[in-house]
Formats: structure tokens, C-alpha cells, sequence
């Protein structure tokens, strides 16, 4: 990097929104990587040379052929609330943080056009007033833009419904600058999406997204408390598979999770395990039929409108539950698991004790409701956290390892052909996001 | 029923609708039971002694007490489009004829109070006007009215969303006329309103309806063609499993099927297995795609303005499949099956070839999109059709026979002993639709 002509670089990107102050380059260039500690000893140090915030795709254009004639990494930002460093420059270079293209192109019930950089809560804001709001979203709501989590995610609230966003339909359009040698715009569309989805920025910037919408409905907010967590857990499946019953969230964490929720500590009592939920406010009743079902007691319920202010529930759930606790007890992180069972939940639960804390996630895989786990580990070292992964791997869960910002190794565990051809069309001097697809590196290896 | 004072009982009644018409007394006594030469044997000469239209809850509580005065049958009646005689009289008496107790008592985002003759589709009209319409319908749904879909029906279009009337959230509440010496209006609400849910009208007579809502999509109508059968119901599988799209109807029929629906002979052609399917105009881009990775080619598509003129796709499907086969060949008779898994499917198309053509129509159950089956029998014998029933239950498919009037004896095999015991509350004479609740003739035997 040493060899880069920066000053010209500044020079011709001089009409663009540029960063180069210390402070704001090592705040634009992490992202929540610290909830791993085996990420925070490696990521901890890394730092774009600049960061430009375009405002519109002639300006990416730009930035785009600049990176390429100067040959340096380009790595794409949207509001860095990613877990594994996705948007983390790994070599240095350009971050182009979207936060300023955040116009909404278009809204129309059920489908929307947007700018990468436009904010999730914000858009919502806008979608509700025509009754439609987005299908899913992480718990980094408020901040979050649709380009990042679409590069970075993969569920949310929501998924409950509309599965991941990898499933076919939940991403409609994309449209991606690349860096050829003649920038070019392309427009993906259909299964073609796909090729660029959650492929963290590594292969073109995204800076036009097609999304579907879900109708808005009054969503009531909801804690429900169980006795024992096997309890909590079969509620969890319950209401997941209860289709009569609309829902966009339904989080169970054993206790002692709850404990480290201190602004909801009066809903949370000692020892017992909780629901955190959203469910429609037509279907209350029949929600409190279930609930009386499975011996729960609701402890918190606001309406839709009491929910607006203030936070939300959603808060408190998928990995805004492990900031929580962390804030606490800084030696915690976390694991995702794909279960698959309750069966295999209560052996994990009754195995690992409180070293791995659970917390179940449902969302649908496949058409069908299954639990996730969002697990918090009391971290001792990182060989005893590879043999919980291991453990886990040889009973038969899934998991999408957070402790390493490799592409493939975190859920997908295998490369994905058309993603890798796609970066050697659009990418071909391996610009993007370097060193986080391990498809194009070993590649680069064995050329 | 010679004993009966039926001039005492129509003077009783004068200020109501009375039908005594002969011809108007068949036609309003019968169903679709003809669709089973077994039920058409049994049921062909079942009549009422009268018909009374009740406009308002205060009259139908008249009838009641007419009727538990003069101690003679009660029988209640929708717009009569069942198919195992849900409806007929077995002994003569009173049929209440709902069809002028048609008033929508509210009607508001996502819920709705309906009077019980209220017609599915002039609802609908009226739901789409704020957004909303319907979960779920019968293929009747132009003429079914809401109480009587309750009263005898099951799931429909709209079920592969939202699963089936019984499952919780579906109905809401209910209020219900006794037939006590002296009948009074209960309302049930929550998991009470199981208590008359599916009951064929035997345990209370239904009056009002408290039903949760859908969001109305633009359901575009399509048909898609396959060249082999499994790939037809694999792609009905996986699009049932397609969290991403939204979809309403997915009806999958074996060639010849196809070649008994004349009307929509240009878009069927010979020996290729069809799709028949509503998804939302927003998920038409990934349906799409969904359609090429199965090898399906659409030879109809009508948007959602164009599908409310002329006929719905719906009236080719469900039990409307059954009834254009008949109306070619009247030998052909139906079974209802949970196949569970297209293993079983595939399995009983190759065993039973075209004496039975298999009729898919996918819905959830229990959080699950499954295969369930109207499969069109060439009828033969009342021994071969239970050779046939027999033998997919060996197999453990499910069936839920449609050649018996007892409630029991079709799709739920045991007795509820909340519904018998809420008969022997609301109906200790055993008034209501007698004949037909298998746990009250068995606990009259034993009494």
C-alpha cells in the first residue's frame, strides 16, 4: 500500500465526500467484529486510507474506475453493524460507506426500490404509510441499511414468515457498479441476484436494491416467562408452526439471559426462561389460548402503537441480545447454530449447562419453522470454543461459525461457483473487499 | 314425524319465510352428496317438512323454541355446496336456511363479524375495499356461505398460507342458539370455538362469526405444464416450501385430469400434467424462476384485474376438479387424502394408475406445506372403493373418506368429546341435524 499515489487518488476523487481524519477512518473501518475475541485479536488493527461517501451511482462510478486505475482494495460499508468484519478493509484502501445514497427510488405496495445506503427503521418509517413495511430486518433496525444487510445478513425478524434472504423472491433486482477496467452498471435480476447476495461487497458494489415488501401489520409486542426452558422452547416451535397465527418474532432465551436484559428486569423474573415476541394484534386471542396452552405467563405486552416509542422489543433479541449481555460480562460471545430439532436443543442445553447459554431464534428454513441458535459461550480459550463448534458438529447441528470473517467458512462452508465467476467478470484484479473470499484466494493460490 | 302438528308449527312460524313447495323443499333439503354413489343411495330421498329463512338472530331463536316444543328435527343449512350430505335432513323436520341472515356486523383491518349466511365472495368484495379478504375458501365460494364453510368445511384456497379452519386463529369467535327448553344465545370465543367448529351444525346453530382477515394480495392465475407427473408435484411442493413468494392456491392434477376441465382446453394440452396455481403479482419474478428450475412452461397467466372478470382458476380446482370430471363422466366418483410425502404420492400414482387420478391440492398442517389429495376414482364397486381406501391406509396415508354422512367416520376418526359434551348441554334432545354425530347415537345406545 505503501506505494500509492494517495494524494492523487484525494485529487481525483476531490468533488466526492471524503475522509481522512484518523478517528472517523478507525470508526469507518470495524464493525461489531469484538463480540469474537478471536476476530478482535485479528481485525482489531485494520484501517481503510480513506473513505468516501458517495451520494449517487455516478459518483460510485467514480469511485469505482479511481480504485481500479490506482489498483487499490475497495471495500464496501454500509452501517458497519456486521459481526464477523465483513466490512472490514483487510489490506487498507477505499471504504465506500452508502450511508449518503439513501434515496427510496420507488414504493408501491409490495415492491420498493431503494439505495444501498438507505436506513431499514427509516424506510419502514415511509412503507408504513401506504400499509407495507419490510419482509425482514436484523436487530440493527434502526441503523442498519438494506444494501449492508443484504450483503452482510442473512434473517431477522421477519423470517419467521419470509425465510431467509437467500430464498428465492426475497430479493427481486440488484444493481451492481463493477471494477473492470471500465467500470460498468449491471442490473441483476431473478436468481441472478444471487450471485452477489451475502457476498460481502466482494465481488461489485451493490447500489440499487429491488425488495420485496410484506404488509404492515400492527405488531403487538409480547414477553412470555416459562418455568422450565424445554417449556419455553416447544412454545417457541408451537407458534412457529401455528398458522393461523401471525408473527414476525419469536426469540427464547434461557435463563440466565434474561438477567442481562436490565431494562426489561421487571418483566424478567429470577430463574425464569422467556418468550420475547411480535404477533398480530388480531391474533391476540388465539396467542393467549397457546400461551395458556403451555403454562406461560405474559409479563409485557404493548401494543403497536405503545411500541413505536421507545425500543423495541426487537432490541433485545437475535445478537442485540448478545451485546446486551456482553456489556455486562465482556467475557461472553456467542455462536450461531442451525438445530434443526428441539431434540437437539435439550441435549445441548443439558450438555453444556450455562457455558453455552441458549438462545433460540425460530425462523423458516425451507417452508418449514425450525430453531436457531444465537448462543452465549462464557469464552475461556479458543481451543475450548472449536471443541464446542465440534461438539455441536458431530450431533448433527449446522454451524455458521462468527469467529471468522472468511465468506465461506462462516455458514455457507462451501464455495459457491457462480459467486467466484462472477467476481472474476466484475472483479478480475481481486479489488474488492480482498481476502474474505475464499474461493478467489485459493484461486489466486493456484494460478 | 306423521305425529307432528306441522299446521300448529307453520302458524308458529308465520311471521318468518316458510318454503313448503315440494320442488323447493328438495332443493333445499340436498347437497353435492351425489359426488359418492354410496352417499347417493342413502341420501337421494332425505326431505325436509319445511324451510324456514330466518332474517335475524331473534328469529332463529323462535325456531328453536318452535322446534324444541314441538320436539322436531332441526337441520342447518348454508347455500348447501358440502359433499357428504353435511346438510340433509336424515329425518325430515326443519331445515334452517341461513342464506337471508347475510349481514356484515364489522368489518375492519384484519378482523370481521359476519352474520352466518353471509356469501365468501360478496365478503370479499366488500374486505377488498379496506385491503383485506378471506384466509381461506372453498372452491363454492361464489354461492358457500361463511357458517356453513365453518359448520362443514375444512380448508381451501388461501389454506396453503394459513392451514386449516380448525387449526387456532381461524375463527375467532362464534355465538351460537341453544335448543334447551328454553334456547338462549351463547357466544364462544378463543379454543371454545372448537366446541362447534367442523360439527356439522349438531351441537348449536350457529348465527354470527368473528373471522381474522388476510392481507389481499393482486393474485395473479396461472397454469403451468409439466411433462411428468412427480416433476408437477415436486414443483407444487417446492413452491409450497417457497417462504419467499407469496401464494394462495397450488393444485396439481395427473393427466387425464386436465382433459376434463373443457374450458380451459387450450391451455391443457394433451397429456400433460397440470399446475394450477394464485400467487401474488409482487412474487411473479421468482415464481418464474421457479417454473424454469422445474421445466414447467405457463400457458395461462391472468393478472389480478383480469381473473375477477369471467371464471376463477379456483373453480377448477378443489372440489370443483371433481365436479367437471363428473359432469364428462358421471362414473367418476372422489377420496380425500393426507398423502404426508410425495414418496406416497408417487407411489399410489404408480399402483392405482388412472382408477385413481391423482388431484393434489397443497396446504399447511401443522406448520408444514403438504400434499393432500382429491384424487377422481373410476368407480367401480362399494368393495373396490374401500379396497382402495383400505389400501392407502395400509400405505399410512389418511384418508378422510367422503362416502359417509357420520362426522366422525370421515376426516377425524375419533369422537371429541368436547363437542359431544357440548351437545348434551345446548341439545339435550338430540334435535340438531340428528343422525349425524356418531358419539350421540352411540351414547343413545348406551343410555
Amino acid at each position: 500500500m505503501s506505494a500509492t499515489n494517495w494524494p492523487s487518488i484525494i485529487s481525483e476523487l476531490a468533488e466526492l465526500e471524503i475522509i481522512t481524519d484518523a478517528v472517523q477512518l478507525s470508526k469507518l473501518s470495524l464493525d461489531y467484529y469484538h463480540f469474537s475475541p478471536i476476530l478482535s485479536k485479528k481485525l482489531n488493527n485494520k484501517r481503510a486510507n480513506l473513505v468516501v461517501r458517495p451520494v449517487n451511482e455516478v459518483e460510485v462510478l467514480k469511485i469505482a474506475q479511481t480504485c481500479v486505475k490506482y489498483q487499490v482494495p475497495l471495500t464496501v460499508r454500509g452501517a458497519g453493524t456486521g459481526n464477523y468484519g465483513q466490512c472490514i478493509p483487510l489490506e487498507g484502501g477505499v471504504v465506500l460507506d452508502t450511508t449518503k445514497m439513501n434515496q427510496i427510488r420507488s414504493l408501491e405496495p409490495g415492491l420498493a426500490c431503494v439505495e444501498a445506503g438507505v436506513k431499514m427503521a427509516a424506510f419502514d418509517k415511509k412503507a408504513r404509510e401506504i400499509g407495507w413495511e419490510l419482509r425482514m430486518a436484523p436487530s440493527t433496525y434502526r441503523t442498519a441499511t438494506i444494501g449492508g444487510f443484504i450483503g452482510g445478513g442473512s434473517a431477522g425478524m421477519g423470517s419467521i414468515t419470509y425465510g431467509q434472504l437467500r430464498d428465492r423472491g426475497n430479493l427481486q433486482a440488484v444493481r451492481v457498479v463493477t471494477l473492470e477496467d471500465e467500470p460498468r452498471i449491471l442490473e441483476l435480476r431473478g436468481d441472478d441476484v444471487q450471485k452477489v447476495n451475502h457476498a460481502y461487497g466482494t465481488n461489485g458494489i451493490i447500489t440499487e436494491l429491488e425488495i420485496p415488501l410484506a404488509p404492515a401489520y400492527p405488531w403487538v409486542e409480547l414477553i412470555v416467562i416459562f418455568d422450565q426452558f424445554m417449556r419455553a422452547a416447544r412454545f417457541g416451535q408451537a407458534l412457529g408452526d401455528s398458522d393461523g397465527i401471525v408473527k414476525k418474532l419469536i426469540t427464547i432465551q434461557a435463563w440466565p439471559i434474561p438477567s442481562y436484559l436490565t431494562a426489561l428486569e421487571d418483566y424478567l423474573p429470577q430463574g425464569k426462561h422467556a418468550a420475547l415476541l411480535m404477533i398480530s394484534q388480531y391474533d391476540l386471542e388465539p396467542f393467549q389460548n397457546l400461551v395458556k396452552e403451555y403454562g406461560g405467563e405474559i409479563t409485557y405486552q404493548k401494543t403497536a402503537t405503545e411500541a413505536t416509542k421507545g425500543s423495541s422489543l426487537l432490541e433485545f433479541t437475535w445478537n442485540h441480545t448478545t451485546l446486551h449481555a456482553r456489556s455486562i460480562d465482556p467475557n461472553l460471545t456467542y455462536l450461531q447454530t442451525f438445530y434443526f430439532t428441539l431434540e437437539r436443543v435439550e441435549q445441548m442445553y443439558d450438555y453444556f449447562g450455562e457455558e453455552a447459554m441458549i438462545h433460540l431464534e425460530f425462523l423458516r428454513v425451507g417452508g418449514k419453522a425450525i430453531p436457531a441458535g444465537l448462543q452465549l459461550i462464557r469464552f475461556t480459550t479458543e481451543e475450548r470454543l472449536n471443541e464446542i463448534i465440534r461438539y455441536h458438529e458431530e450431533q448433527g447441528a449446522g454451524i455458521a461459525n462468527p469467529h471468522t470473517y472468511i465468506l465461506e467458512d462462516g455458514g455457507r462452508k462451501v464455495i459457491d461457483p457462480e459467486q467466484l465467476a462472477f467476481k472474476e467478470k466484475v472483479d478480475p484484479y481481486g479489488l474488492m473487499n480482498p481476502g474474505k473470499m475464499r474461493a478467489w484466494l485459493e484461486r489466486a493460490v493456484s494460478v
